[in-house]
């Protein structure tokens, strides 16, 4: 009994153990972890970690946002994810006026397809509650989409409470699952109107824009909802204390409540804001950049399991063309930040390194949880038999500098310039084949495939 | 040095103290506190006790609701009120559409002068948050109205989060305070939707339809906005656990989040729905009644300071005649409970009588707190000198039985029909005239006066 | 009627209400409050705030500590009361081996007798729970004598588990109250034998050898075993954030449950150790000095009224000639701090004037509580009508500088040297005489009597 | 390749995941996990859960108590655990005065040998702080015992707070793990002196002589000591919600707080002791059994993490012959209940099956977070590739009623008689070989060998 691809004599990372083990492939798939296992190919991994491929929950590629669209395109922006050990992205369908949800995703999807480097599925926008909406979506679940992404705020996103209920109530009973940008829509108008009443439209004003206790007040209300109808939910992008002590309220009095945050709220704060110039554009995102307080109850979040995911909200705009689109005034600049690529890598080095999470939970947060949540487990997110075999060879001795120049993201900045990494992946496998060895990609055009979804597995509950 | 009046020997209660003294008066005011006073006319009060007229801060007197109105009058409702011991009540002011606040004040005054036998003042409703309504507040504080009274609920009343922000800034500026009737409208229409939807439209269902997570909710969210814009606030009738628990929570943070709970939701519980027939009608009120745990959660809040008043929402409505406007569906039943006149009794009874608040509790609950948020402390709730001489002298033996029969109400039914009352006022005196003496009116018609509330006192601080 | 004397037009301060009224006194006791009193004498108070004489819950006056005792006695430590508003203090007795308790009662008073300017009760020290010592209680509580303190650590004095049961049943029997000086022995010989083994005995190091986790440890067991017998508690010189959220965590599951702060432990932190050479010994106290972070703790316990009443455990000692004994050992320097002259003074201006606690829990805190609790109430801590006419004219507007050599207290040193002051007394009325005026004693000399405890007052509640 | 023995197509259940795959294992240990493994001998799985074999962290083998000893020898005891699926047990090394720990050691382990069907392990039980007790935590570590058992309470074996923080300093020293009985003794025995004074010596009052306020006290003064001296600390047999809440209190302040809880105070309650004549003498146990609140609380900290093994306390003494000891006087009645072979399918009934806890919560629980925190783990506990292939292949359809005739406890009665079981194993490999086979025992004399521990593992995080 020979595999196809042994990867040997590393030391396998899981969301629950650590072990030295080799790890058999064959057609793609896990097929055996053992020792001594023979190979054709086979792959030396000793002093290595063997983990299973990360999965980013939360992107944006090539994102009409205005007049403009994100920078990364899905061959750009995979291909970013690949480097930085990402073998999965979950992106979002937007359906135009009048179009169905299924053709919306239908188009999506072609977008992707021969162009993604690494294998992809998708949310499903909900932009209002009309009964033909609801009515498309057991088709959507068929077609692999089970979550479904709803705002509280932007125009032509925000929902009111009633058109939530009947979401919460319809999304549920297919069992599917709503996930929620939650940021009070009136807070962030009513402190955006006196800053422009007042003459304030530079970047910095930005983050006084939308306060914490605008996403506290969102994410207690949503939670209150799905409560009302007994209905999961996953909070997305958590940016604040108070968001994540919401989060944890609610969680202390039922299950299925969900939350998610971003590698920017926990590495970089407002501090970023004060820079000279326009520089501060580089940092506009919704919910903003909040305070080194927050930073550090986003990471206590994450170690005591109230908080389960760690996403980038990948959505990339050039300083130069892009972002200066808001020159004049805050509200008109592109916000989102970069960051598919360095993920893996910054969370380990901010997270593990430095003892704040551990090892194990660096690969639930990063890689098995999202997987589980959206329905893409055991195939993804995990090293168990049967698994596809996506895996990250992570070198943990491996040192680097972050600069934009290192960076394949297709964006004239990173906010990450100069941060220090201790760690970071050396071979990435996609179902099976070498896709970035030793930072050369490799054959990869278009092998990404699109992945459906299962029902969302809402009841993960801490363990030791 | 002799005074018009002194009550001698009585045990005198505060909301601090309870002390042996006598008490003398001089025209209507209180003139002193002290031993071996002597008066031209006197009271012997031994073994009674003597505390500050009570203050009812939640009435609504004759108000229109629908095509009916409360059925206790101006003149019906206060004797009643004096009855029980109550010598101030704070109703509420509601413009008709297009008029002005301040029209709408000087016709509701018009109502009550001349025939309220005790003193009252108002609450100010806000139905919207246009600029001409909002452009009136300085006017109408000026008049002396300095509470402001919102709704998240309710054709006609209900306020967006804008429209709250709004107001939250422009009452606050001019150091009024804004009261809040908060459930979550769109929960309850979605509730009420699928029990019409079914076919269950009859009085039981009421509380179905208002579940305790829409309180929950709509109390977190003002929370939420009055800390955003940093302005008190005071939510009323708190019915719910999990209200009281957003209201102490937000304590916790900041200063002047103050509350009011209800007799009724303090003694009465959604087992009164349950009754056979149409019985259950004549426990419709918003919100509706709760379970015992969340009666025991408020008594809890009071005893700690969470909550700092208790009112009545007197809004009565005969069980013939009135509520069985919604003997098809409940939703038509004009909502409301009588109570004007047990409250102090009721709450020594219950609370103090069986060990839950203490003596002076009582007397801060009913008497002080409502006089000192909404402005009218120390002139009301308080024995201090130069306050007005509204007095109840009280029996603490005395043992009564309510029924209908024995109240002075203009309503056919009473919500406590067999309640056991331990304790019971046996004089009351407005500006230092025996008013009511031994269940006896004396001389009432019309001596009420209109009070014009000063600036809110919101930083009550717990003190032992 | 024309009374002994009126203090006129002040405002007149309690723990409940600030209000302007005249004072009128008969006797040595207040007789009336009212307005446009007549006197025989009067005193313009205009401007001025009128309070109850300050009581001090804890106190040592010529306490014999080792070889030496606190340098203040009766007649010295009384009259720096005085001078800063303090009329009542309560001290300890401490049998002898071998006496009986009622005797050293009544060898204390006789120290005191005739020598002490202000009115002074006592605890009764108990340093075992032997059955002869156990029966005597009755009689102390017959005396006078109605608390009992009692001590975790301290040779001789040092209480087992065992001990406190059968203390906490016997003296709850009798409705005594027992009061703790908590911090676990244990923990402070493991830690002072580490630090002697190493050579570090310079009193810097006398922080390290008495951690606040000693206190927490032994408050939460002292709570434990009085809720184990459900009798009530009292402690004494609560100094760290750990020890004020064990107290709180109690109040949440019983009554009953009470605690003391001091001013050192509000104002001083360890930073004070690190001053050079000897001078750190200026601070040595047990416990001792916490961090800033305990100080705000102790503020917010204040504030939210978990905490009752501000002590100042005064315990004088001369940096020259009695701090010095312990010049080669930490160890072996006296512990205690001066503080009865400006307590008063000190919490109106940290507390007051920087808005940390209200100007009646101010009173509260510094006069009514420490009497109600401890059985005088409301002959002292009050100014209701036939209370002692203990007053204090206090001139919110005078400021001042503490140095040691406008203090009265019998000592070398102030460990609150340069401390700004807001607001300070002008005058000190003890039973109706003025005693201190204007900084000046008149006729004082052996004034003070001995106030016998009534039954402690453990039921206090929160009231706004 | 070709393995020894390949268990097909079972649902394998870990701490973390469940899949179905096939296990193969050569020479005793797993040797792969994965599809399509072919084997010399095989097991069909299907439709069963495959797990590591259960480890219960707490039992005691003929355990001398007094004047007898617990009924079950290594033989008897063990070969009942066998049949329950567990596969290793931790038992206790109390030495004799004047024995030197190793030689009790050496002793223990001789009275094992030869006859322990199954693994085992030791703690070794400190009943003093002296210098040459502590001088041999070294020796006793490199024989393979890491965790020391300490008391609070019971004569001989009681421990003086400064002991306890000798006891941790010096275990912590070597990385060895402090494990505590806590009960506070002083509590313990002033009820039980009430009780035997006023005559009531009858079984049922025992639950009266340790109250759970004893309990909360003692865990929280052990876990002050703990966090005084910086030592991890481990709580055996939570009984109580005051107990749990003591530990998730500490555990939001540092790590190393560790705690079980056994099986009874999961599913009986006090209840028991109120059966006639002298059947409450089979509950006798301690702690004693508590309220059904206290269960529902252990159930939550299972369920959230906070507790993290469920051992039996396995202590069996026969009803007649044993029990009946304390005939005249429940203080003399052995304590202890049977428990060791129903662990694995009790919890899974009352837990997973009621959806309490989750499948992978159970393996947890009872089989990999024992062997991790005492140092057996990979060995033990887990499904790892180079793990000792000790499983339990369990049936999740099978249903049984506990009788005391199933069972293979040598003790005359069980405390679960007629408790529902839903699943139950069916087969018992220990070391590659079946041991137990559809409740038959093969060839099983004196398999069991002595295990090692390595250092404990105490830094178990959270993890979904």
């Amino acid at each position: 009994m020979s595999f196809d691809l042994v990867i040997h004599d590393g030391l396998l990372v899981t969301s629950s153990d650590t072990f030295k083990a080799d790890l058999g492939i064959n057609a793609g798939k896990i097929a055996a972890i053992g020792h001594k296992l023979s190979g054709k190919k086979t792959i030396d991994a000793s002093g290595l970690y063997v983990l299973p491929g990360a999965v980013d929950p939360h992107v944006h590629l090539e994102m009409p946002v205005g007049k403009t669209r994100s920078s990364d395109d899905w061959f750009t922006g995979t291909l970013a994810a690949a480097y930085g050990g990402t073998t999965t992205v979950i992106d979002f369908v937007e359906a135009l006026p009048q179009q169905s949800l299924v053709e919306a995703l239908i188009d999506r999807k072609s977008l992707a397809e021969n162009r993604a480097v690494i294998d992809y599925a998708f949310h499903m926008t909900l932009a209002d509650a009309k009964e033909y909406t609801l009515e498309e979506i057991p088709a959507v679940i068929n077609a692999g989409v089970t979550s479904f992404k709803t705002y509280t705020t932007y125009e032509g996103f925000r929902l009111s409470d009633s058109e939530f209920l009947r979401i919460l109530k319809a999304v549920s009973t297919y069992n599917g699952l709503v996930i929620v940008h939650a940021e009070n829509d009136s807070i962030i108008k009513h402190f955006t109107q006196e800053l422009i009443d007042s003459g304030n439209m530079a970047p910095r004003f930005h983050p006084l824009s939308r306060p914490a206790i605008a996403e506290g007040e969102a994410i207690g209300r949503i939670l209150s909802l799905a409560e009302a109808v007994d209905a999961p939910i996953y909070i997305v992008h958590i940016s604040s204390a108070i968001g994540a002590k919401e989060l944890a309220n609610a969680q202390i009095q039922r299950k299925n409540v969900l939350g998610e945050t971003c590698v920017q709220y926990l590495l970089l704060t407002e501090a970023e804001y004060q820079q000279p110039g326009f520089e501060a554009a580089k940092y506009v995102c919704q919910p903003p950049l909040r305070k080194s307080g927050d930073c550090a109850a986003l990471w206590k979040a994450l170690g005591d399991g109230s908080i389960l995911t760690i996403g980038t909200d990948h959505c990339p705009f050039n300083f130069v063309g892009q972002k200066d689109l808001g020159s004049e005034r805050f509200t008109d600049i592109p916000g989102g930040l970069p960051g598919i690529e360095s993920r893996l890598s910054l969370v380990y080095s901010s997270g593990v390194a430095k003892g704040l999470i551990s090892l194990n939970q660096w690969v639930s947060l990063c890689c098995t949880n999202p997987a589980v949540i959206f329905g893409l487990h055991p195939q993804k997110g995990s090293l168990l038999p049967g698994a596809d075999a996506d895996i990250v060879i992570f070198d943990p001795t491996l040192k680097k500098t972050i600069s934009h120049n290192m960076l394949h993201e297709n964006v004239d900045y990173t906010p990450y310039e100069g941060y220090e990494l201790q760690g970071y992946p050396v071979k990435t496998l996609l179902r099976g084949e070498v896709i970035i060895n030793n930072g050369k990609a490799i054959d990869i055009k278009g092998k990404g495939k699109y992945l459906k979804c299962g029902p969302p597995q809402v009841n993960l509950q801490p363990l030791p």
